[in-house]
């Protein structure tokens, strides 16, 4: 056990009135055991007690290192893990959940009363995960600055006739070659209209002359994750494209220069998303600005308008600004930041002002 | 919708009382929408009604096609995607919902009480998807048929000197070439003592003499998923190495026999288990002998003591006994098998005799 964080773990658990916690996102199991498991649909989970009597629950088919300062419940895959933790479980007391545990466990618990009651408990990772210590900040500094230099590799792979495949295929290698482990998710290619579609996959979609070429791209260095977005363009875009480009850029770096600790993250998405709402593009902007990082790709907690999140020194989160008009042209442009103890530390620092690439026809 | 399916699971829902379900799982939406979504942390669910007022949730930022035949609830990242679907919801009957819904979705329906009572109704799914259609079966054959092929191509990777993780990185190269899509998981790969490590990845051990090579590896084709494994040798193995790779043959061929409709999967789990256990490697045999497979690599069912599943035609799943004894070495052996009318059809053909790869050292 992470001493340290499960301290920090146990005072949030006290802040919050949260007496016991089942904690079963594996990336969080992780961050407290320094033990990863991915469990498939098995049962993995980390039972946390104020009384200090913890618990971890594992599948004995599950290759766990000798632990010494922490019990293990184990159980086959003929037997109930839930059935063997019921017996330390508080049945008198709410019992705390991670909002990401499957709602056939809940239900299980529920069915065998473990607990007087069960409540959404994933502020408490949530929180604790939010603000990176030294080592954490560190690694995404590392794994940052190896993205920036894939990006410059990646916007290499921008000639005419390539394919957002072709172009996805070859960023695992440039990865490695880098010194990252692997991807932190599969990137995202998206040439042209494929780019204003949120979530567009690469396909076999062929560049041609006049695309935005979107790389929403990250890859992972001893377990951190880093993620940046740059758009390019292949040769000259339209009037429009530029003024969409220059407003996404606006919004970006307004948003970035404006955090500091004590700043509510929704007043972040605030400053970006009314930009883009002056310059006419409001309804194009589709999504939150950012979202937190570390250990995993996406962590809880985000810079949206629904954020009550206060920025505090240690968080690492993304500021990704973009405007999406369909059939047409999507920008978008993210860089991951860091708070500091008085502003802002960017992690990603690729160039983002609006470059062409040229096209040999 | 895929009509059909759908009529499947509307006669699933009616077989076992549940008038009303809520499906999150995006392979189960797929399977039903034709449209997959990896929503992350947000909400995607398709809401089924015996009533026929089938909703799809959707967060803005998916790019859904048109769809014409069931109405979406949009909701924005600032709205909460449940709230749109509480109106629809029947609040006097209970509500069905997939196992893997996650909590935090499962206990803001029992906040706003938008049901009488919540039950894990995984069940339906997973009988209806356990069985494949003609098109999943030759989906399947054909996916299964290139992970024979590739595995001739993967063992001519056992060289002296290689490491894991080198085979590792091949091994999408190779898929790709044969006309695979992707992995249908990060495949595993363990030398000698590492492949008694239930899942151990590949890392950077160097192979040598006398190493058993475990290889568990699928890939997928136009959605659908191969898994099989293989452990060869490089250079002659120990005599208890031999007698735990015949047992694990002998096991895995006489389950692979005993399977035709109307058997019990935890009869199956039993005939190989019993081998292996009169061997004397009872204890070394940790999981089950298989899982259910098609557009998921583990679909929901599993061939195991705890399983009271019957053989249909149709089911597709894993038969996969192996021993593994601590620090020396690890046996697997596995095939994808389909349910027949009157017995049974293995989906995979590459051969299993014990075999030598001579180093050249």
């Amino acid at each position: 056990m992470n001493k340290e964080r499960l301290k920090k773990v146990l005072e949030k658990m006290d802040e919050t009135d949260v007496c016991q916690l089942l904690i079963t996102d594996p990336v969080s199991v992780f961050y407290l055991t320094g033990h990863y498991e991915e469990p498939w649909e098995r049962f993995w989970a980390l039972y946390l007690n104020k009384s200090g009597k913890h618990k971890l629950v594992a599948n004995r088919l599950f290759s766990l290192p000798e632990v010494q300062d922490i019990e293990i419940l184990w159980y086959s895959d003929s037997e109930s893990g839930i059935e063997k933790l019921y017996p330390f479980v508080n049945h008198d007391k709410p019992l705390g959940v991670d909002g990401v545990t499957k709602a056939k466990f809940l239900l299980e618990l529920m069915d065998r009363k473990a607990a007087a009651g069960y409540t959404d408990s994933s502020e408490v990772m949530k929180q604790v995960r939010a603000c990176k210590d030294e080592y954490e900040q560190r690694k995404m500094e590392e794994v940052s600055a190896i993205n920036d230099k894939a990006m410059e590799r990646f916007k290499g792979l921008i000639q005419a006739g390539m394919t957002e495949s072709e172009m996805a295929e070859q960023m695992l290698g440039i990865y490695r070659e880098l010194g990252a482990d692997d991807y932190s998710f599969a990137p995202l290619v998206g040439f042209g209209k494929n780019a204003a579609c949120g979530h567009h996959g690469p396909d076999r979609t062929v560049l041609k002359q006049g695309d935005c070429v979107l790389f929403d791209v990250g890859c992972k260095k001893d377990g951190f994750c880093s993620d940046m977005t740059r758009t390019f363009f292949f040769g000259e875009p339209e009037e429009e494209s530029k003024k969409v480009y220059e407003t996404v850029l606006r919004a970006q770096l307004a948003a970035e220069k404006a955090i500091k600790p004590g700043v509510l993250l929704r007043e972040i998405d605030k400053i970006a998303r009314d930009i883009i709402t002056e310059a006419g593009y409001g309804p194009y902007f589709t999504h939150r600005l950012g979202h937190f990082i570390g250990y995993d790709v996406h962590e809880a907690g985000d810079v949206s308008q629904a954020s009550d999140i206060v920025a505090k020194p240690g968080m690492i989160f993304s500021i990704e600004p973009g405007i999406y008009l369909p059939d047409r042209v999507g920008v978008r442009i993210e860089d991951l930041v860091m708070v500091t103890e008085d502003g802002v530390k960017l992690l990603n620092h690729y160039p983002k002002e609006l470059t062409v690439v040229e096209g040999n026809l």
